[in-house]
């Protein structure tokens, strides 16, 4: 059986990315692909512990290296006991954040090494990367801002604008550098011409819905 | 100011490491040194909860790489934020187990590759080992009979046999390659011959008590 396609979709806070990974499940669906729909930091058992350790709030100044080495922890257990399994017997995978978001808030908003990223994501991924990669893109101000009117913030969300703007340019980054892999969506706009804009994208790539 | 020295207690289960880590501890603070007394996984409220993942018993198959990276994670963790700090100020650290326990465990217990934990030892030590390890060596059938005395086992504690020879015999390895940074002790006799035989050699390395 061939193997499944691997969709991941990608964003700084406020892009409405819990609302467009329904709409990319929905196009999918009715497309009459087998599809598992997951989440990062995530999708095991075992690896939504390590998320909530990850975004607890604590008095513990949290070690960058230490947060990486326990994304990437989290991501093995993810992609050895769900996804390649999910992807060998044909299914396709949506996972809302992957790799990219390691190199986006680890290294560009912690400041660790890329090369460092790099080594861990050949340990723990060989050579699978997603076939295709959403990046959700917005003004850090305007996303922060429709993120606050969430409730309480996360130890991520909680970092300053800087951050952000790190994290949203090395995303841009990535997908400037790697075309074919990536789609950048501007979800800066009203939610309709987002999702008409993701329905033109997924058409191209995977035909009419 | 000097800084402290860094001294490591390891060893199979049933070993009688807690027992001999109070009498190494007695030992040091009788020498007057100014000692910090911690453990791996854990020593860290961050770093205990990873501990806390790392042993329990689950349905979900834990990867071997997940685990490798959960504990290297709670190394980052307590190295920097605990042990790194204590040592500069001169304080010595005492620790129960630490980066022979992952070349010792996930290595040969779980069949990781060794230059995997090297370059993960690299990156989150850079050159700091320990300055001593005391490697309590027991016949593993025995050990296993006294841990077994102990109520309710652990995610490790459950391995089989196998498993603990490969632990012994990397331990007993990494102590005959740097006979100037480890002591083996003979764990498998009585107490009291045992901490004769510790005595002795910490008497050797740092003085009478």
């Amino acid at each position: 059986m061939a193997p499944g396609k691997f969709i991941t979709i990608e964003g700084t806070e406020g892009v409405g990315k819990t609302t467009n990974m329904a709409f990319v499940q929905d196009y999918l669906q009715q497309l009459g692909v087998d599809l598992l729909v997951t989440r990062e930091p995530g999708g095991t058992p075992l690896a939504e512990q390590l998320r909530e350790l990850l975004l607890a709030k604590r008095d513990e100044s949290v070690d960058p290296t230490a947060e990486l080495l326990m994304v990437f922890a989290a991501r093995a257990q993810h992609l050895n006991t769900v996804i390649k399994p999910a992807l060998a017997t044909g299914k396709w995978v949506l996972c809302d954040r992957f790799t990219d978001a390691t190199y986006a808030y680890q290294g560009a908003g912690r400041s660790l090494p890329l090369d460092t990223i790099a080594k861990l994501e050949q340990l723990v991924q060989g050579e699978i990367r997603p076939d295709m990669t959403f990046i959700l893109d917005i003004d850090v101000r305007l996303g922060l801002e429709r993120a606050g009117r969430r409730g309480e913030l996360d130890r991520f969300e909680t970092e300053e604008i800087g951050f952000f703007e790190r994290v949203r340019s090395m995303y841009q980054q990535r997908a400037a550098a790697s075309p074919n892999n990536y789609r950048v969506i501007d979800a800066g706009q009203e939610l309709e011409k987002v999702q008409r804009d993701l329905s033109a994208e997924l058409t191209a790539l995977f035909g009419a819905s």
